[in-house]
This record gives C-alpha cells, structure tokens and sequence, in this order.
C-alpha cells in the first residue's frame, strides 16, 4: 500500500492512500493532479547517515566509518513533492543526493536489531541537499545539511511488501540518470541503523531514517528538475531554484 | 514576566505566569509546588552554539571560530525543569554546560541583526549535557549532544525586559559552584546568532537558539542534583540517574 499526505479541494490536510493516480480517503477519490501532494509524513527529526554506500565514501574522498556517521535535519528542511525548491544563494556547490528513507511508525527506544522492522511504517525518496560550500568547513554541518528545503521528502510512505531487498535507486536531473544502485549495497542495514540510533535517542511516529547516498553525486543549477525514483515506493519530483547572491 | 508552562491538577496543560511562587492562568492560581512544571516552550529544534566564552574554548583546547560553531538538538533532547534526567549508561564522561537560551517568539527567516531582538519572546536556562565520549569520536555531535534528556530546559521564559545585559549566569553540582560567569562575555550576540542562523533556516514560534556555556565544565556523576541559575530568569534543577551498563 502506498500511504498519500495530501490537501483535498477543500484544503483539509488528509491521510489517504495511492493506487495507480488515484487519491483515495474517507469513500472519496480524486485525481492525484486534482490534489496538493503534501510530505507523506511529519518528522519531528530526520536522522541521517553519511556514507553508507562505499563508493560514495570514496568519490567523497572518505573511508567508510566503523560505525554509522550520524547527523540531523530539523523539520525546517522538508520540502513536499512536486515543489520547487529554493536553496542558499550564493553558494558555489549544492549538491544533490538520492536516498532510501524509513518512515518510523511508533515511539521507541532501545529497539534491538532482531525487532527493528517491527517499528517501520515504510519507506519513501529523500533529495539530501548538501551545500559543500558550508559543510566542508563546519564541524557540525548545520549550514551544510540543515537548510530549509534541505530534504524533498515523497511523495508516499510504501508499507514494506511494496520494497523488494535490492530495490533499485535512480536520480535523475533534467532526465539525465546521475546515478543508479541498489538499497542491498548498504554498509549498515535499516535494522541495524535503527539499533544504534534508539540506543541514544526516543523515535517518533513520522520521523525519517535516511540511508545515506549511493555514488554520483554533483552541483544543482538554477530551473534543474530533479526525480528521484525507488523501486517499489515510486517517484519524488522537485524543481530547483537557486536565488543570485543578495 | 515569566511565562511557566505547567499541568494543572486536572492533568491540562496551560501556559500561564509565575510571579513568586504563584502560578496564574484563566483567573485561577496555584502554588507552584501544586502543579507539574513542564518545558516552558516546544521548539520544533534546538539551534545550539559551541565555544562562545572564549574561557571554555581554550579548557576544551579550541579556538573561538571564526563565526558560529552550530550544532542541533532534536525534541527528543528536551527534558522538564525538576524532573530525575536519565542519561546514556556505559559512558566515560557526560558533562554540564549551564547555557542562556534564546526562545523565539515567532517564524522568521532572513532577520537582520538590527531586527533580531524583535522575534525573541524572552530567555531560558539550559542545561546542555554533553557526552564527550561519543562528542570528540564523531563528526557531527549526534550520540553526543542529542541523545534523549540531553537538554533540561526551563523553569520559565523571562521577557527580555527581566534580564540584564551582563546577567549573572551560574551552575551548580549539589550545591557546589562549577560555573560562574556573565552573559555579556559573549563573543557572538543573541542579535548576530539569530542574523546567522535565519539566513540558513526558518526558525518558528518556540524554537531554541542556546548561547555557549563559560568556563567550569565537568563530569556529572549519578545522583548529582543540578541547578542552573541565570539572574533575571530563575533557576532550573534537575536531578541526574545514570543507569549502570547493561
């Protein structure tokens, strides 16, 4: 099942659900154009890992870590499906990042590896926009990873019968396939990923696990459209602007 | 004024004033050892700033960076003035860090310095505990300053016009000083972190900007009884349980 966040013609903010382009909640159907896609849910916190795919660790120049490489988006940094997204001005490089985001569905702590799936409501696409410029001179990177619009979040959550073990994850911008791999190339898994996080902190309903990024990434342009494509889950679309420098 | 945010006898949370130890709201009033004193805001993020009282950067073997060293806590860190703070088990070393806390008062973004004291609702004490074990192995400080309970924060929001300019700011460990500085030691003002931080991000109405802690840092061992104090404010307490390694 492919679960929707939407605004109805009305305006009203709905949970439904997705079949083929057809929005459904409450008996009433709509047409997925005839409505506002919204973010599929509403993280408190994104927590995101660095360098879970070794051939990004290594276009990065870094090694993969001995333990998952953590760090955070505050809700500030979601951006809906199907937006355009506006980034910092002025800035040399933001870059994108295709991932493989898991959707939590209930408050937890000190979740052991075996159950981990157990507190998973889905999977969806997140863009982890990264703004190099920033992030290659901070220690925390706040301004790098943090910014608003940081993280296009959709457009559905895809309950995990929907996600094959070896889903494919494709980005492509202005059509042209930046890259491509499969969520099996994972240096720590989903449950492992969710182990050592509630080991330090409480998950939320609706809070984001992103899996890190395969190889591929680069610079975003001014008007750049962006698609990020996972098997099984479907298609998050953003648009790109980048204001001139102030 | 100070705002308290509280549970009233019926279990309804309120947000009302303190005057002494009066608690007023809808034309009731309480003592407030009647009522359960909560968090006095629910930010959204907590937008924390490291070495910025030269004295702890050099005891902590830094420099004062060249602008501000962000780093975030999620929701997850935020934990009620008076309560028993469980911290991570089988660490070496989790410290206090007596801060002033800036609470915002409504969503802004792009505030100019000259601007910024505008979107300010009034000032907190927190206490940002930091595990130095994870803090100094990773690269964004994640397992070490956003871990659950890993920021006590209240008793209440003081408007602005409550606190000095060179406010007293002090921590103490079962009574015992460890911190004693003033706020006007600074190297970057409340007004130049809001200008810096807006220009990446939206902050919204209760979010939390805290401001560096002095010099005075220290291991905090379990059953420690915390009392942070900033003059104009109050005085935030919070009790300490470290669990023994599972």
């Amino acid at each position: 099942m492919h679960h929707i966040r939407f605004r109805d013609p009305s305006g009203t903010v709905r949970q439904g659900t997705l079949d083929d382009d057809t929005v459904a909640f409450g008996g009433q159907q709509y047409d997925r154009d005839a409505v506002d896609v919204l973010p599929p849910c509403e993280p408190t916190k994104i927590v995101c890992v660095g360098r879970n795919y070794a051939d990004h660790a290594a276009e990065r120049d870094a090694d993969v870590p001995d333990r998952p490489l953590l760090f955070l988006k505050p809700p500030n940094a979601v951006a809906a499906p199907e937006s355009t997204v506006t980034l910092p001005a002025g800035k040399e490089r933001i870059d994108w990042e295709a991932e493989f985001a898991v959707v939590i569905d209930e408050q937890c702590r000190h979740v052991a590896e075996a159950d981990a799936l157990d507190v998973v409501r889905g999977y969806t696409c997140l863009n982890d926009l990264s703004n190099r410029d920033d992030q290659d001179r901070e220690q925390n990177w706040v301004r790098g990873k943090a910014f608003d619009n940081a993280a296009p979040l959709g457009p559905v959550v895809a309950t995990p019968d929907e996600v094959p073990d070896d889903a494919a994850i494709e980005l492509r911008v202005n059509g042209e396939t930046k890259q491509a791999a499969t969520i099996d190339q994972f240096y720590f898994s989903v449950s492992a990923l969710i182990a050592e996080i509630t080991e330090y902190m409480t998950l939320e309903p609706g809070d984001v696990i992103s899996t890190g990024t395969p190889a591929g990434v680069g610079a975003l342009a001014d008007g750049d459209h962006v698609e990020v494509e996972i098997e099984g889950i479907g298609t998050l679309e953003h648009d790109v602007e980048i204001p001139d420098a102030g």
